[in-house]
């Protein structure tokens, strides 16, 4: 049974995962908050991807830059002259569109499929005239013309709102890690290959961003940019759209869920000479989940024009100097999160008709590793010490509410893998019953095993 | 021997701590980025204040909620009409200052102390012309009149630049706790007394920010709201006083570094009953680390009163209905890295008339927890093995350049608890050598007891 983004969307806010932003205000269009268990189950993504992407890697380093960035920055990316969407609006109805999707999805229903993206505006109001595209909101024929909208944030720092002090929300984090180049390299004494990782929120003011936490204005991104001699940096994309194909399939994503798609020549930005997107099948569709680019030099040649910095490399083996090639490989924290979730999620049939709702999330992700339970309230002081014993190293849940029957079910929503069950046996024995939230199996184990056991679950 | 600013400033950026933010394009103003050392000392302060206060709290949860929020929840807040500073210009020199630290410094010159904030702008203005006050940039006394200065940061969502989708960076992460207050309770059936944690950023457009990253116009926070019955809030608030104590001091902050201050009654906010201020005495002065309020339910009933939510809980023992009263112990990430980082550094004399830079940090907020170092480039093999197999759990370095001694210092001075050394003697018996960086004492272990060590040393 396939899941709708309607019950995930009940689900994480049932739930405590995702509440609608400033909600008791009637919300702020497009954000989100995570809520208790979200943002667990989050920051577990994130951990999971430092974990694999810097601790474990004999090559990456890991850095926090700031959000606000002298605008130069921006002018030397190509931000302020290139980040825009060609916005066109309905005359009648007032109604914003971007002029790219209005006419991809007009012609999509005609059944033409057609990239719009990269033609000009000309080329795009003579395909909505030609093919008497209307506006999906009221139905009119009357668009403005077509004009460049900047998808940054625009703020002030200091004490006067004047273009001197006009700043931006960074609209990625790459930028960040591209002018630290020379300080994580000189400091950290980085010989190629290397690369810098960093996870951190960007802002991007889309024309229309939907489909849940999936496109949001507000999102967190997990970067690495890799730098490598050039001439290698084939090899090196290959090894990291590998390694990062293992980081999602060793959290238990489901591999027919996903699929990855090689960018066609015609199709690969100028400066890029390969580039792979992972790409998940979200309830919406198939959707981007984690691009993977070959950038050659561009980036560090782009500041080194800006600022007047030598990004040359010195290879001391062979005396030359070059500047590096980089591989990006990107996600997003809150899609990857969503991703997970949606793929964890299952209304279970079980025997005798009765159905349950788990979520299947791999230990390492769960928000919650375990459940203590005490089986009467007269319990509670001794289930409590195991709380507090296991709780010094796991996040762990304590319910003493209800049946055992509805506490189990309680837990299996959220996704605990493990339901640790103490009665009036464990007193005097210090065992335990622990539930295994896929299998439903129970099996006794000595309280001081449990440290152990869960440890163990929750490597990956 | 006292540590300087400079001498932390510099250490941090040679060290590859905290760099100038965007550096190769001149900085901007009051920017800072964590470097690869930095990122994972912060994140290991953030990660022990939240093993502390919501891992292992029976009491509390976090939440992660958005940066960008509907600007009603800054009129309820007061920030719209209140979160002001007093600026005043020189007409000469253009210098922008704020008025009550203008005063204060002028007065404190002249061994008056007096307490500025509060007053009235005529009341200022009155002594700035009694006093003489002259501007500090140039000497002349030729000021601008007073006025208000917001010190929220503003941005415009959506595609216009209207007041209409006029909208702020959050100034603190306590308000998206509050408006999350019944999502919270309600979703994870939450009885008072209750906590909400969230770690985030904010940020506050200063009119004088400065001393390195202690006062930041982006910065980030660690805040807590505790709930609970109105009558019981100055027991809490003891509690949460001691808690946040402890932990500063079971991570090795010096308690003659810290002192604590209470609120006078006339300075109290006029919504709390109790205030205190942890104060730390950075190289500039004492500086306040962490602000722990009793705030009474004046949050909760100002949203209550604008968004006409209500947040009445029912109090299931006694069938009262009341408004939670509301403790928050509210501290700065940034700043008390700040304070770790200072704490910790020392050049020390050694016997013999020698000197090594250390950094005493807590295993726990240490960025390496471990180096490995091969006694000769001819065991890089089987030492990187060692390096690999600690890396699935720790953050480890890993160096082979130099000779032992040298390489034992570059540890001391980023702060590695324990540099384990990979010998010819290694290959046979298993054994390395570990050294511990503040005794300097050296002891024989098994690799195989490596990881128990590591997990009892940085445990707190």
């Amino acid at each position: 049974m396939s899941v709708t983004m309607e019950q995930v969307v009940n689900m994480a806010k049932q739930r405590g995962f995702i509440f609608p932003g400033s909600e008791i205000y009637g919300g702020l269009s497009n954000t989100w908050d995570y809520g208790p268990l979200g943002v667990e189950l989050k920051n577990n993504v994130k951990k999971a991807w430092w974990k694999k992407f810097v601790q474990e890697s004999p090559y990456n380093v890991g850095i926090d830059a700031a959000i606000l960035m002298n605008p130069q920055t921006w002018v030397a990316s190509g931000h302020i002259g290139n980040f825009n969407d060609p916005m066109i609006d309905c005359k009648q109805c007032k109604a914003r569109h971007r002029a790219d999707k209005l006419i991809e999805d007009a012609l999509s229903e005609k059944g033409i499929e057609k990239i719009v993206d990269g033609l000009s505006f000309d080329e795009m109001e003579k395909l909505i005239a030609e093919h008497n595209i209307a506006c999906p909101e009221c139905g009119a024929h009357d668009f403005t013309s077509i004009r460049q909208f900047n998808l940054m944030f625009k703020t002030f720092q200091g004490v006067t709102e004047s273009s001197t002090n006009e700043i931006y929300l960074r609209p990625e984090t790459a930028q960040g890690i591209f002018v630290n180049f020379k300080n994580v390299q000189r400091t950290m004494r980085k010989k190629l290959p290397f690369g810098i990782a960093q996870v951190g929120k960007s802002f991007r003011n889309e024309i229309t961003p939907g489909n849940f936490t999936f496109r949001t204005r507000e999102f967190e991104q997990m970067e690495l940019e890799f730098f490598c001699k050039p001439g290698e940096e084939l090899k090196w994309f290959d090894f990291w759209k590998q390694y990062a194909h293992d980081f999602l399939l060793n959290l238990g994503m489901k591999q027919h869920k996903l699929r990855l798609r090689d960018h066609e020549s015609e199709e690969l930005s100028h400066y890029s000479n390969a580039t792979t997107d992972f790409e998940y099948q979200f309830p919406f569709g198939w959707g981007e989940l984690w691009g993977i680019a070959s950038r050659t030099d561009f980036d560090l040649k782009r500041h080194s024009e800006h600022s007047g910095e030598d990004f040359n490399y010195i290879d001391q083996e062979t005396n030359d100097r070059y500047i590096p090639y980089c591989i990006e490989p990107s996600l997003g924290a809150d899609r990857v999160t969503l991703a997970f979730l949606i793929d964890a999620y299952e209304e279970e049939e079980l025997e005798g008709g009765d159905t349950r709702n788990v979520l299947h999330l791999h230990p390492a992700l769960a928000p919650f590793k375990a459940a203590v339970l005490p089986l009467s309230k007269k319990l509670s002081e001794e289930a409590r010490e195991v709380f507090a014993g296991l709780a010094r190293d796991f996040m762990v849940d304590y319910d003493e509410t209800g049946s055992i029957g509805k506490r189990y079910r309680r837990q299996d929503e959220i996704g605990t893998p493990f339901c640790i069950t103490y009665d009036f046996d464990s007193k005097e024995d210090q065992q335990v019953t622990v539930r295994d939230r896929d299998t439903m199996e129970q099996v006794r184990m000595q309280v001081s095993e449990l440290r152990a056991f869960l440890e163990e679950k929750i490597s990956f």
